[in-house]
């Protein structure tokens, strides 16, 4: 089992750590990847050494894409290579976990259509022009798509990533 | 000549005083509306009195409207009263203002189909989506409606909004 | 499952985080007791409600008592309850989960005599003087007593932490 | 029309953009010029590009010379070739625009003996000392020589600086 | 022996507590007085409370009036109570001890004509045209008037100070 | 007289300044020695540069050993040629004047058993479990080992560092 996390400055800290250490956990091996390789720096202050820009990333080694909020999807999403890669994954049906504003990355990768989706409430009325079928709740699972709110839905958001896990095995 | 200013915390500072000072330069009497009438910290730090809490504003009694961006806009977007004032603004087809974010708040009024509008390029992928005609340019003037991309862009925004204020008297 | 988390200022964020939404994914009931029932801001400026003051607390109510690290365990030390709460928990051999700067507390409450322990690598003297076995490990789970050394560990940390909740049930 | 800005670190960045943007909005072409040609930081955390090292610029080839206010004069009045830049307008005649602290340039260039001139209240006594007719308004015009008082005074220190490039086109 | 030192917000830390500690391991007394007797916060962040609102001070009671640099000066000078107070010292020939910007309160109390005065570099200019004879050198003794530069001759200004002291007796 | 002052990120700024100046008053040299010899900054924020690092330091060639406190001795401690030195002053009964935080270099140095010592309260456990005497004062002198508790009693810990002086001489 591979992940892979998209990050830039500007993420939401604990929508990193919560998911990449509760995988890490369940000894998922994780690449993270940045604009250009480069650390990142969350909005907390936490730095995050990265193991590849993502212009060298090959989506299809990867079984889960996770997409931390706070801004660094705003960075992102405004990236042809970032987005290419949430829509590889989306349009192939593999496993897509974002929270919060990680959810901006999926609306510019365009595969949101008829999609139930949460999201930061900020970006709600985006997601819906979007086609989603927006839910305000903890997390919603639509099928290989999980998306939580924020930080206080981690809990719940990382016990389905890891129940979606064990679907895949 | 009234205009109204829509602020919340985390405004792009400068997109707050440019068009605030250039209008008051004109005499134009301004009013400033915060969620409660508290005042308003912008994100380079600069505090800001409020003029009335936005419950209380008639937007019937201001001839334009003005959105400054940054975090702000995120914050007013999830405030009925806020989005609904913007929204009569629009529809009445009464001037209104908006640079960076700020055109989040126009996204969530419903207004933006087929309207030619520039923003933040973090945001181009939602006001497509939100029906809007995007340019990357510095400002574009649609109608009533004047939008603009970014701090840099501030001169010519504001030459555009006091254009403006000429065509209505 | 009850499980105590003893907090003041300056704690490292991700010490509480991590294991305190661990624990919430599989159900446990948490307190999070701080000095005088107050918020809590950790180092890297997450704030965190109370459930109540130290001083309330009957330790006989817990199954676990979790210490976070960072500079917390140096204002909890100073505290009688709080150094009681701790030796309670020793002394009755129930379970206690600490990592970095949280086994502080630990040596103020006596109970480390030969017990195997690791700890953030700056206070390892005091833990050799304080009469345990120190142990440059990621976590060291002696009996009832778990201690991990810091942040990139808690992957590990987390794993017996819950690994402990099955021993128990 | 060609404008000079004299900056260095710690410039108030309002009175910095204000006119800055102000005058880019009249189509007025400004240099910029820092102690080292280097990037300058306002007290409120803006970064700005200069054009220019300040010892490197021939006043002779600007019709006016802007000097915002802040902690930068204090830096700039210690460099000969800044003051010596302020000497030469005015002695010259030219126009010069100071606003805030920005007048302590000026009191280093030794210009402002029986000059009617407004300035940040805490220097008022040394613009006394320096022979100068202080006025607590919001802007004073003496000629040549504008001054402002502070930032609550730009859009009239702004509109005075625009009416002025009317006089001399 | 009593000592007066006059502070405000944004005083240089080590400006203030490098004479007052040094004074009290000399066993004189000393008051720290305030705009409303409020706490004071210097430029790196230390809080120190406050004795007295400067306005119920009587300068008369005290041997010396010591004088911190950094911002608060600024703000002192702005105050009648203040400057008065420095007027008094000055007048009745009593100890004065100012260092950097401190000195822009004795400008103020215009007390300075003929003086020998150091300062901080940025103020010479002002110094100079309130009628003292500036002097480039880490501290200028000038009868009952001590002056300083920066932080750095701290230790000989401590040292004069005490020297001070000594004549006193 | 040569005075020596271990020093590293995160030291408490007037535990630094107190006694370095002071000691500069009495024409004492100071080498303040750092890792790697860089600079280093305080916790509230003054930065200072290093004469040496660490490792080239030959204790033997000084009189005075200084440890300020802050979270400087926490780096301190874990490196071998720090502790090696504060080891040799205390075998060779040199003297050695530690404060604060401070005190935890001296425990890892393994020299205070049956040593009477005041630090820093959140400590003082660690100093017991090392042999030590606590003592909750201002300053604890044992021979030619000077303690001190904090900032507010830095004018006694001054007095007593300067006392000793004499004693040497």
């Amino acid at each position: 089992m591979k992940a892979l996390i998209l990050l830039a400055d500007g993420f939401e800290d604990l929508q990193l750590f919560a998911p990449w250490y509760r995988l890490r956990e369940e000894n998922v091996r994780i690449t993270i990847a940045t604009p250009w390789g480069q650390e990142a720096t969350g909005s907390h202050g936490y730095v995050v050494e990265a193991d590849s820009p993502i212009a060298e990333i090959n989506p299809n080694e990867y079984d889960l894409l996770v997409i931390p909020g706070g801004q660094a999807p705003a960075r992102l999403r405004l990236r042809e290579d970032a987005v290419g890669i949430a829509r590889t994954f989306l349009e192939d049906g593999r496993r897509v976990a974002a929270i919060d504003h990680g959810v901006q990355l999926l609306i510019s990768a365009g595969g949101l259509d008829s999609r139930k989706v949460t999201c930061h409430p900020s970006i709600r009325d985006d997601v819906r022009f979007a086609g989603a079928n927006y839910r305000d709740e903890a997390v919603v699972v639509d099928g290989s798509l999980l998306t939580g709110r924020g930080n206080e839905d981690l809990p719940q958001f990382c016990r389905s990533l890891v129940a979606g896990l064990a679907v895949r095995a």
